[in-house]
């Protein structure tokens, strides 16, 4: 069995944004020398999420109207893990509906993704480096 | 290491529905000769899910409303994604919350599930064929 | 390739509840003797999950309002579940905001995770025994 690891790191100037890593991820699966396996792909922090979903500007608006709905970032004083001088809780709650971690199968060397299926690094409390895990093992 | 890949379609009649394929997935686990690894199931598709959850028809008529509750498909005008001509932004969303994939352990030769757990395929716009990876590793 | 399989048994006295079990996952990735591989944490119960985020009260106690939110538990005459007797439909959807299961990279024979990240069990319809499942994989 080969295994191989890699941090990608991002730095997204604004507190949310998204951000496509499917070629990033993609090159690793190559580095890695596996034919067929698994790749996991985990967001390192606690207020960003990976997910896999279409790569079109119209839609990443709707995400951001749309959990903004679901956890709003204001007024922070409505949550309590702001007493301890956070104001990113709303940004704990968002990760969770956009999840942590993608897993994506290596078939022939390459991702195994469907048509439309690409890799993001979802941002809920940017303006600084923060990490992505990439993950391989197989054969 | 072993590995196995198989590719389920379905063809949805309605624009929602949930699909029971834990059956599917198991005769894969033991087309695929591991008796210790994982099995991810996942859509192929970004309108779709794969979830494990409970095979009760009065579940899956709660999960159908509160999903139009959280994400509700019309108008359609409310989604930025809908202005490139498609009608389905709220299968983006819905998918979302439902998540993209599952990973199973097997053991035994079999899936590893709970007393309850059974897999869905969640259609969310349906009526046109779509599909499902199976991807199995282990030894 | 090595395999691993251990049941964790929890039994939370209140219908809701988070508990941390980073250090019982630990542990089972070193009893595995695995150096490098990954580890499948899932919940056996369709109404708990298993998820990674802050181990901080104030964040829980906002998780635990918020969910209350988006799928309160009462009236529990609301859920087309409930008609089959039980009154737990609520912890089906909480479950699937929060998630069935996390992957974790095993690297250097150690749980990778995050500077923050904590796994936790996430309770909807305690009271009860149940359980979570940990399937390591790797070599």
């Amino acid at each position: 069995m080969k295994s191989h690891r890699k941090e990608l790191w991002f730095n997204v100037p604004s507190r949310r944004g998204f951000v496509n890593i499917t070629r990033q991820v993609g090159a690793e699966v190559r580095a890695s020398g596996v034919r067929e396996g698994l790749v996991l792909v985990n967001a390192m922090h606690i207020t960003a999420s990976v997910f896999i979903n279409d790569d079109e500007p119209g839609l990443h608006q709707d995400y951001e109207r749309w959990l903004e709905q679901l956890a709003p970032h204001a007024p922070t004083s409505q949550y309590r893990h702001n007493d301890t001088g956070e104001d990113n809780a709303d940004a704990h709650l968002k990760r969770q509906i956009m999840g942590r971690e993608v897993v994506v199968a290596i078939t022939d060397g390459a991702l195994d993704l469907g048509p439309w299926e690409q890799i993001f690094y979802g941002e809920f409390d940017g303006r600084r480096k923060k990490r992505v895990l990439v993950k391989i093992i197989g054969e």
